[in-house]
């Protein structure tokens, strides 16, 4: 089945209180691209920690300051060097700076995490259900980095009526074994797929992606892609 | 700009010395989804091994003739439980087994990784340009894990004709503001998305991705994606 990928474009500046999914719903109907019935929604964090109000007063010169927030977000340091802190947040996402960003957030200001992005997704998700009559998965994405690889990649740090992770075990691959690999991060690759229509220089905070797997949609938790610290080998 | 991604199906078992860039366009074409310029095909690392004749003699049941092939394969093995290895291959990847996989193929053998797969990526580019005339950028792609979030995500392994990763460093975001976020690992986002058109219970062995910014073409390897155990904090 073919998937396709859509930026949803013309969202302005958003402002704490904003309904997304009136937000996108009005601006996909523009665009001539509707939300259909199990077209999932990927949404940054950033646009959805705005609506939130989760934006501190922070001078980006002050390091102090900085490094302040960042311990403050944090429930354990991993990795310090330099001004770069690798740390976990409260959600269990290991990744740098616990996730506070000073990009594409007005100066003087800096965005956090949503402090549960699967509520924040359920209500997206749910709000376009009451407002638009649709039913349509959400992902809320972030983007970070990885223990080994170079560059960023968009992932999943809240998700609603999509599975986060796939678990194909005991089906069986094309000459009939049983699959040895069996966890798919379903919801981390939609994220991924989702910011090759968006990029970082550009005005595009959401994408619409169609043709996923129906079978892939129940209710689900990000916490399906956190790798509990007793489980990791890396921490 | 849409993005749209397509599985390419039809593909029967490959075999060595089998041209995939034949193979690959003429099942395109069946479908009725022929090759375009700037289109980017992602080739997943077995039918690669397959085509390349990279299968060794494999009992699945004898661990310790599965550890020696892993650790043979292995330049650092950085943690092992029970029968899991995470080691660094001589390509500078770290996963699971050393990329070394049990799963599509016949039994009582294994699939290795590719010698070069940024060369394989190559070849088959080579090859569309010259059989079918198509400009067509292409990725191997390969399954692995992460050191912090559950499931497993499709990575790039090869790649030609497409930038591993782009560098938006000195853009400006949609406030003016310098970027922060500044590389994006597009090829392994690719990977990913063309995964969710495959699956792992299907025989989809590629996907043509189509809409990607011509922009990010140009001549690139993976190497770009492999973080240095240098400026590795978690090695």
């Amino acid at each position: 089945m073919t998937l396709t990928i859509i930026p949803i474009e013309g969202i302005g500046e958003v402002r704490p209180g904003d309904e997304l999914a009136v937000l996108f719903a009005d601006a996909a109907a523009a665009q001539g691209t509707p939300f259909a019935d199990d077209d999932c929604l990927v949404v940054t964090q950033k646009v959805v920690s705005k609506v939130e109000g989760r934006l501190v007063a922070l001078d980006a010169e002050d390091r102090d300051a900085r490094r302040a927030l960042v311990d403050a977000e944090s429930v354990r340091v991993l990795r310090r060097r330099g001004d770069l802190i690798i740390s976990e947040t409260r959600h269990g996402f290991v990744c740098a700076n616990a996730g506070v960003d000073l990009s594409n957030v007005e100066a003087g200001w800096a965005a956090l995490l949503p402090i549960d992005a699967d509520r924040s997704a359920r209500h997206v998700r749910d709000a376009l259900a009451a407002r638009a009559g649709v039913d349509v998965a959400v992902i809320v994405s972030d983007t970070f980095g990885r223990a080994w690889r170079l560059g960023l990649t968009d992932v999943a740090i809240g998700v609603a009526g999509l599975a986060a992770v796939v678990d194909l075990r005991g089906e069986r691959d094309g000459l009939g074994h049983e699959l040895m690999v069996t966890e798919v991060a379903l919801a981390d690759e939609v994220a991924g797929a989702a910011e090759l229509v968006m990029g970082k220089d550009r005005r595009v905070p959401a994408a619409l992606v169609r043709g996923l797997d129906p079978r892939w949609r129940r209710e689900a938790s990000v916490r399906e892609l956190v790798r509990a610290p007793g489980e990791d080998l890396f921490r």
